[in-house]
Order: structure tokens, then C-alpha cells, then sequence
């Protein structure tokens, strides 16, 4: 749990929670202490840290030989190469239900009951059948067929619960932590799931243009395994307009304060161009 | 999902929420009609489902090749062997979260919000690393030495997180939900950690004693991979003994209306003797 928890990553995630956290909430000041800092994020990180553990169990499990069969992550052996697959079946398994109780045990302190319970309520949906699990099932199904089958909506499909899942409950939930009502979360919503399939795109194009050690695993194996992605379906410069687009889109209607949701979808869409 | 979850089984860990919810909120009359009952077990039967996904999930993992390699469960193929391996594992992970989701879906309309999050934090806290998982990591690791060296204390904390925690949340759980004070939970606890062990006793026995067929899985297995079980350890007749043992220890704190309780620990230790 720790070696995979631990071993880095951009740690996007409890990052949108912070920032959603802070269009609702408002920032703290430039030069606040640590002190202030963690007392005004304490909420969002309690999520954050709960998002990032579903998001390792997933990498871990997506990694399995039954799986994506990945020797490589983050500049490291997979969790079933240095521990066995039993043990990282069971790593992942114990992170997911680590996240709910952490996130219990930390918020119930300082969140209003019936909040924590909504947050809960949507960090368990974005993990199950209509969420990351659903999303993984399509790609697979997807994957047994010639990428010239798949179309881009069943793509879109995919990585909106694959990969957009968890970057809605990150803004989604940091908002409700925040204190956002039902309107403002819904608009939050259009946002986080247009810069989830940004980075998706982003990440295919990663996928074709960096190398293995720029990325920390196996790079070019989209091509290697006909797998379809944004890339093969629109071309690499089809690809960088399309997240630009996506970006675009997602900042739109942020009001005047989303000066940190601005530069999270940018940052998005550079990592790719 | 539902492949592993209405395969039947003895739900046992259901039943236990409600007799323990009876056993604090006091039981429906007798000649109750069905919509009284269901009114009535509401909330236990909320958190009896969620275990009960939570369970399936385990026997979904536990079955994989990388685990206990296993094609027989409840008298029908695995998971994995019906569906493959990739999705059986992506099953578990739907159903574990899933179990959060349902719990906090269904309880938020009835359960007053603290006691539902305690029941929460309880429930997570039973499948991670001081739960289940850790109990099947523990159960692993000495599978892989000669049985002679585990000792007792090794089987019983195995078995008193692989199989008590899941049991130890239903008592407990359906307890709290019943409207039960700390100290009457924490009694109540100890007569669940003694049933769990009870019933692992139970399952070590019926390994050597009863047919595949009466199983739903395969038979004598444990003697096969030479696995450290009571009835290696104790002999037959010794293994009954303990399990009659934990049964009386189990029950001697139980109050007067504790009759659901009682018929719960002789279900249990009758099924190996």
C-alpha cells in the first residue's frame, strides 16, 4: 500500500480538489503560514488523500498480467512485480476501503454530517460499475476488437468514467466541502468532465511522443496493442486541437475567481502539446 | 457483479445484523405481516446487503489464480472462470465500493447521520489492512511455510481478521443501528470475534468431513496444500470441542432476550459437528 501510495506521481486530483475547494471557499492568503494553510485545506486534503488512495488501488489492479500486464510505473516496478499478485490484489482492495474509513475518521471531526455523507455517497459511485470499474470493463471489451471498430463515442464513454470519474468527485466533493450548492456543483461537473478527457487525450499523445523514462512506463504501447485512442481516431495534431477545445470549454463559464481552475486545465492540456 | 452476489450462500453475516438489531431494538411480533418486517429490518437489512457485497467481493478475489486458484464456488464456476480474471478483479473492486455507495443511499433517509458515519468507519475499517485483507496477506504468508510452524495464535489472528472482522461489523453494526450504547457494542463484540472463530472451525472441519458436493466447492483442500488448520492442529474431536468452547464463551455474556443470538452460535458450531 505504501510503496505504491508513496512512490509520487502529479498528484492532479487532490490538487482539483484543493482549487475546487477554493473557488467556493476562497483562497487563502499568498503568504499564509503552513500552519493557516493546513488548517484551511484540512477538509479538501482529507478527500484529496482518499481520491489519490481509489486512484493508486486502481493502478495497481489496472497494472495486474490480467490486466494491462505493466512491469513499470512511475519510474518503478509495479506493485505485483516487487510483491506478487495476491499481495497487490489485496493492496488495492485494502487502499479502496482505507479511503472510506480515512475519510470518515478525518472528516467527521470538522465536516457537517449530512455533507460528508453526500461526498461519500459520490467518492463510492465514481469507483463502481458506473464509474472507474465500468469505464476499465469497456476499455477492455474495447481492446478485443480492431481499433478501426471503436468509435469515438464509445471512446468518450470509456475514459469519461475511467478517467473523469475521479476528477468529478475531486471538484465536485471539493466544492460541496466548500460549501457550493446543488447549481454551482453541477456547473463544476461540466467542468471536471471536460478537463477528465482532456487529460485522456493528453495522455494518448504522451503516449506516442515521450519516452518510457519521460513518462515512467512503458511508452508507444498504445500502437503496439492497436489499442484506439484520440490520437489514432484524429491524428496527433487532431488530438492537441481537440484538448484545446476541451480546455476552452471547461473554463467558460468559471466566474471571475477560477483563476486556479484556469491554470489546473491548462497545465492539463500543456502536459500534452 | 450479480453473477457472485445472488449465488446464494447461507448469508449468514445478513442474518447476524438483524439478530443483533433485535437483540437492542427488540424483535417484531411473531405473526408479523411482511410489510412490518421490512419496516422493521430496514436499516439492518441496508447494512446486510452491504456486507454481504463486501463478502462476495472477497470470494471473488480470493478465488483468482494469483490467491487460492479456485474454479468451484456455491456449486457453480468462479467468477474469473465464467468471466475472466480481468474482470472478475474489476467486479470485486465495483462491489466492494458499491457496498459504500448502497449503504449510504439507503441509511441517509432513516439512520440518524453520526451513527450511520460510525457504522461507516466500522465497516471500511473491516476489509482493510486490519481486516480482511490483512487477515488473507497473513493467511498467505503461512501457506507458504511447512503448516508445523504456524502456530495457534498465528491461525486464530488470521482467522480473527479474514473471517471475524466481516462478523464483528455485522453484530456491531446492526448493534449500533439497534440504538446500542459503547459498552453494550463492545460486549457484543466479543460474543462476534468468538462466533468468527467458531465458524472457521466449522469451515476447517467440513473441509475433511463433508463431499464437494455438500461444499459447493472443492473438498479437503486444506490437507492437499497442506494448509495450518484446527483439525490439523487439535484432531477432529478437538476442533469440535473448541468450537462448542468458543459457542459457550460466546454466549455466556448474553442477556435474556440474547435467543436470536444463542440459535446464531448453534447454527454456527452445529454445521461441523
Amino acid at each position: 500500500m505504501y510503496y505504491s501510495l508513496l512512490a509520487g506521481g502529479k498528484r492532479v486530483r487532490p490538487v482539483a480538489v484543493c482549487l475546487a475547494y477554493d473557488y467556493i471557499a476562497g483562497s487563502p492568503p499568498s503568504d499564509a503560514p503552513e500552519a493557516q494553510l493546513k488548517d484551511h485545506y484540512r477538509d479538501a486534503l482529507s478527500l484529496g488523500v482518499s481520491i489519490e488512495m481509489i486512484h493508486t488501488m486502481s493502478l495497481i489492479h489496472d497494472d495486474l498480467p490480467a490486466m494491462d500486464d505493466d512491469d513499470y510505473r512511475r519510474g518503478r516496478l509495479t506493485c505485483h512485480k516487487v510483491y506478487g499478485e495476491d499481495v497487490a490484489i489485496l493492496a488495492g482492495d485494502s487502499l479502496l476501503s482505507s479511503s472510506f474509513e480515512y475519510l470518515v475518521r478525518e472528516g467527521k471531526a470538522s465536516v457537517e454530517p449530512l455533507r460528508l455523507l453526500e461526498v461519500l455517497e459520490r467518492l463510492s459511485a465514481s469507483v463502481g460499475n458506473l464509474g472507474l470499474a465500468g469505464g476499465q470493463v469497456m476499455d477492455l471489451e474495447c481492446e478485443g476488437k480492431p481499433s478501426a471498430e471503436v468509435t469515438l463515442d464509445d471512446l468518450r464513454w470509456i475514459h469519461k468514467h475511467k478517467t473523469g470519474a475521479l476528477l468529478n468527485i475531486a471538484v465536485a466533493g471539493g466544492a460541496i466541502l466548500g460549501g457550493a450548492g446543488d447549481k454551482t456543483v453541477e456547473d463544476l461537473e461540466v467542468y471536471a468532465d471536460k478537463i477528465g478527457l482532456a487529460f485522456q487525450v493528453a495522455d494518448d499523445i504522451l503516449d506516442c511522443t515521450a519516452t518510457s523514462e519521460e513518462l515512467g512506463k512503458t511508452a508507444g504501447k498504445d500502437e503496439a496493442v492497436d489499442k484506439a485512442t484520440y490520437v489514432r481516431m484524429m491524428g496527433l495534431d487532431g488530438a492537441r486541437a481537440e484538448a484545446r477545445r476541451l480546455r476552452d470549454e471547461a473554463i467558460q463559464g468559471l466566474g471571475e475567481n477560477g483563476g486556479g481552475l484556469k491554470a489546473l486545465a491548462d497545465f492539463i492540456v500543456n502536459r500534452g502539446n
